[in-house]
């Protein structure tokens, strides 16, 4: 079991002909167990390969941002099970306050008998625009310079992603340029949660008038948890997908992608970014 | 819908202070369902985040990788469903040979009342042990030249990836330096699935003697994968996770890490790097 985050090793380099032995430090991965309670009730609700460390804020970022829960006051305790020595970090128990364990949407679909095909990208929005999440604020308008700021103070921050080069990071910027909060696991998806689930803890749910910034690619889900979390703009390092600009559209989110040096791709949402010169096409 | 395996798009590129219109492309992402079926039994297995595209290849391999079928004779057809003309490209129906569906290993712990916490990296890799996978024979042993030589073949091939930015990819060479296959997704689990779904409907596996090479990380995930497709020379462009490593040292596989330009890392199974130097040490 690896309890940190990070895992030394040693490795062997190899350069043209010349294999040198080197320590090295890789990103740590382990399974995290999330299971719920309700009364005496348990369940195991996932399964998810993440990087220790701020498991509260995966677990309550997990929850949140698929709708299990809505606020701090939907569970009593969060703690790690400790039946098992060997595996004493990688379950983690979230007692909640209803009466009965509630089923995750995105599983329920999982070996239910099911006549009917049935799922689609814009089925997948409509599921979304009943979640009944509070629209997206107007809301800020940012310089150009100010978005292109952003990565290298995320780099200067990723101390791990540093010394190991096998992490994503998603960070938090208010609108003075200040990084609020970051996270960073070797699922994408993992480091956003955390992010989202930091914000539930610390009361600084929803995420608006603040910017997001994402180390990789933009996916479908990604923006799913941001809109959720109430994030206007959405910035990423690389590509988006075409999943994620319809979210983006649909949900009046502003998707920054390709976010490189002084220039950047606004998928949607172009509204939010001032422009000092007339925009001109070709 | 989206049927094709990217999607134009209007953008705007902000470049300091100015703004332009342009047409772009964006890997397309469209949720795909995996349906079992049994006789007149069916069951939705899975719903995965794929870019379209060699679906066939993807089912295949994802129900081969999961141990859910071990040859072309445990099915009779893949079609997809048709029910409703939306939704035409985005589930895919399985005929299983068997009488009734199987369960998937890894969701069968979902929702299943659990009353011990029990997951750890360890046992993870138990679990895979007990699946009787044949083991990886001991070659081949190539030149570090070669391993070398590989990143630049795929990126040649990548013609999605250079069009959107936005992809991952799997390929699989031969020991001659042949691109036998190389398959792209915006999931890079899905790029291995299709490239070992392309495998099993070719007659390819197990991919002995060949050498994987993968655009991102390698993850636990992956190396799983290509244990059960027989891969004995794992490379990835970016770095390993922990768990990563460990399965590549417990199943013999040799695990490579940021793959570029004249150098690399190797991760485990150094036997099979060919050195014309004694290996140093410092």
């Amino acid at each position: 079991m690896t309890r940190f985050n990070k895992k030394k090793q040693s490795i062997w380099k190899v350069k043209d002909n010349q294999i040198t032995r080197k320590k090295d430090a890789l990103a740590a991965e382990e399974p995290l167990e999330i299971l719920l309670r309700a009364g005496e009730e348990q369940k195991t609700l996932a399964i998810t390969m993440r990087t220790p460390g701020n498991d509260y804020d995966l677990a309550a970022g997990f929850l949140y941002s698929e709708g299990i829960i809505h606020s701090k006051a939907d569970f009593t305790s969060m703690t790690y099970c400790v039946d098992d020595k060997q595996q004493e970090y990688n379950s983690l128990r979230v007692q909640l306050t209803v009466d009965s364990v509630p089923h995750l949407h995105q599983f329920e679909r999982l070996f239910l008998a099911n006549s009917a095909c049935g799922v689609c990208g814009t089925t997948m929005l409509d599921d979304l625009s009943e979640r009944n999440i509070p629209a997206i604020p107007a809301g800020p308008i940012v310089e150009p310079s100010f978005i292109t700021s952003l990565p290298d103070k995320l780099r200067q921050s990723q101390a791990l992603f540093e010394s190991t080069g096998g992490l994503h990071a998603a960070a938090l910027f208010d609108l003075d340029g200040n990084l609020l909060a970051v996270r960073e696991d070797v699922g994408r998806h993992n480091a956003l949660d955390k992010l989202i689930g930091w914000g539930l803890l610390n009361d600084q749910l929803p995420f608006h008038n603040k910017i997001l910034l994402v180390s990789g690619r933009a996916s479908y889900e990604l923006l799913q948890k941001s809109y959720v979390a109430g994030v206007p703009v959405f910035c990423a390092v690389s590509a988006p997908s075409s999943l994620a600009v319809d979210v983006a559209e649909r949900f009046d989110i502003t998707l920054i992608g390709f976010l490189r040096g002084n220039r950047f791709n606004v998928y949607a949402g172009i509204e939010r970014i001032k422009s000092a010169e007339p925009a001109l096409s070709n």
